[in-house]
């Protein structure tokens, strides 16, 4: 039997072996960090060196680094009360805070016209496309573009970012909020003094140590290329997806986007049931975000782009990342055109419309 | 060299060895729980899994098991906004969003007046007191209690528990709030579907198996009379302190309290000095919570208890677990005493009041 071939990078990367054997050596660690014996102040130092590592990371020294459970949290902290502005292509974490005024245009630019007052993504997670930030933001949705482009916080001008552990392959349940110095959040979670009152609770240790180390290994693949290569990868197999799919809609692939995800959408059938074929032929694939794919609904990113919703109910999301090679990349494309022919020709023995 | 002996398990329990081995399992795991593929499926099957083990071993079943990231964010998920009435001896997680009217007599008896507008521990961290708690109490705080005395969530009789992995032996950064079936929070983190829509956000896969192998174990120790011993070794330990040291106080020795729990007095040394001198001597032992051992304040437990502000701040706690034995607890002791009996003097050289 063939292996499972994990297109799916986006929703959750897989743990990165750096992460792995920083949170194994961190299991050792007994002790509370806020404990001022020897045990809780190993715990400390180590917190506070994957502090440092991971600022180092998102290019934001000299800005707060405060540790959350999730970029989903992270979001929560930023924006709950403060009624910001934000485009419909935001992730849900997001939206549910800020009032959804904001244009995004057919090409996925999200017109920004107050940026004091405003939230904006850097990278979607369902298209790829990436926006060219204006300064001033207030809060930017860091969460997809982090490990998979170079950027950095400090030049990005916005006030606060948001990221999360497990999109870059460390541990799910670990998030940070970059904070620009001189501005503060008010704390959710209370009771401790932990991150400087900005958010109580005993440390999630093991996950910050296995997001440190995940972020600098994230980095250092940045600095040598291999996302350019994932990109060639990504560019070959949409390739073959266009020569032998003729009527899919490959989504944003003119415009600045990342390097590893594929939005297509496949007139006339289901985002969920091409999930479930491919799935069933051993490739993990998504219909739009993780979070949104549980329930049965059509991508709200591609809505706001302008797509009715029955092309937004038919739409796909591959996502790679690296270790992914050419050949499973071309094995992927060409599964998915015989499951999309197999599609087509039972539509038309039920009478139903051609994909077009 | 002599090992260093770990007495500050209040503070955070070491990792259990089942949890350890739960979590590098999870570790394979590639995929997000929300996700319909076969990977998001046995990310999924492992999370509902592990809230099944952990309502079991809550004495929960039937209740919702609601994943945080800490009693701390439980607490906050409770509370906030409810303007609950509590006591001075509970967590300041707790206290940030509650009113701290209810009065705690001199043996740490919190006396609650209105249960269903109340929130009371069922164990309190510094002083390891028990307490008897009423019928349709709105919210119990059962972290220190959880794993280290038998109770069943579904028996007490309270609409909401908190409690958290690492006090019983998980990993740090995981917490959970048990709900009465029929009852419902009001979501602070937003935007998922995660937690039937209760606490949005990836959930921490890694952590939420260590914390159900940590509970399983927890309640085989439990059911095997591990922490009979433990009290057995604590009793040892306070007798030696009683004989080698006149003039502590032992506070709620007499109580109904947890089988682990040394809190005590000793006038005319600071907690924090005997927290540091101790350390130095290869024991890690605590003037406080760790939240609040982190600020240089009295405790705030033993001030609710009616002790005066300089009791409060010459107290320390030593809190056990298993696998400490009788000769580990009695080397304690022995360098308590010594160290007490070297302040005595320095005290008495420097004209300052001695240790009476």
């Amino acid at each position: 039997m063939r292996s499972r071939l994990y297109l799916d990078w986006n929703a959750s990367a897989p743990l990165r072996v750096e992460a792995r054997d920083a949170m194994i050596a961190a299991m050792d660690l007994v002790g509370n960090a806020s404990s001022i014996h020897a045990e809780g102040r190993a715990v400390r130092g180590l917190v506070e060196k994957a502090r440092g590592q991971i600022a180092s990371a998102l290019g934001a020294d000299g800005a707060d680094i405060v540790f959350t459970s999730s970029a989903t949290e992270s979001a929560a902290l930023a924006l709950a009360g403060r009624d910001l502005a934000c485009a419909g292509v935001e992730h849900d974490a997001v939206k549910s805070w800020c009032r959804p005024v904001l244009v995004t245009d057919e090409t996925g630019r999200i017109d920004v016209t107050d940026p004091a007052h405003s939230t904006a993504q850097l990278a979607n997670s369902e298209t790829g496309i990436v926006q060219d930030l204006p300064a001033g933001l207030a809060v930017s949705d860091l969460t997809q573009a982090f490990g998979k482009m170079p950027f950095a916080f400090n030049w990005l001008g916005c006030d606060i970012g948001l990221v999360s552990a497990h999109k870059l392959g460390g541990p799910k349940g670990i998030g940070v909020l970059a904070l620009k110095r001189g501005l503060d959040v008010t704390a959710q979670i209370r009771g401790g003094g932990q991150e400087m009152g900005r958010r109580a609770g005993t440390e999630n240790v093991i996950g910050i140590a296995g997001f440190a180390a995940a972020a600098e290994a994230a980095m250092r693949d940045l600095a040598n290329g291999v996302w350019d290569e994932v990109a060639e990868i990504r560019n070959t197999c949409e390739q073959a997806l266009e020569a032998e799919c003729p009527g899919i809609i490959l989504v944003a692939k003119d415009r600045p986007r990342l390097p590893n995800t594929i939005s297509l959408i496949a007139p006339g059938w289901k985002g969920e049931t091409q999930v479930m074929a491919m799935d069933l032929q051993g490739f993990a694939v998504s219909a739009g975000s993780a979070c949104s794919s549980g329930k049965v609904s059509s991508s709200g990113v591609l809505r706001a782009m302008g797509f009715d919703a029955t092309a937004a109910g038919n739409a796909l999301r591959v996502s790679m990342g690296p270790g992914i090679d050419r050949d499973d990349a071309l094995r992927f494309a060409a599964a998915y055109a015989k499951a999309w022919k197999r599609a087509g020709e039972r539509m038309k023995q039920a009478g139903a419309d051609l994909p077009k």
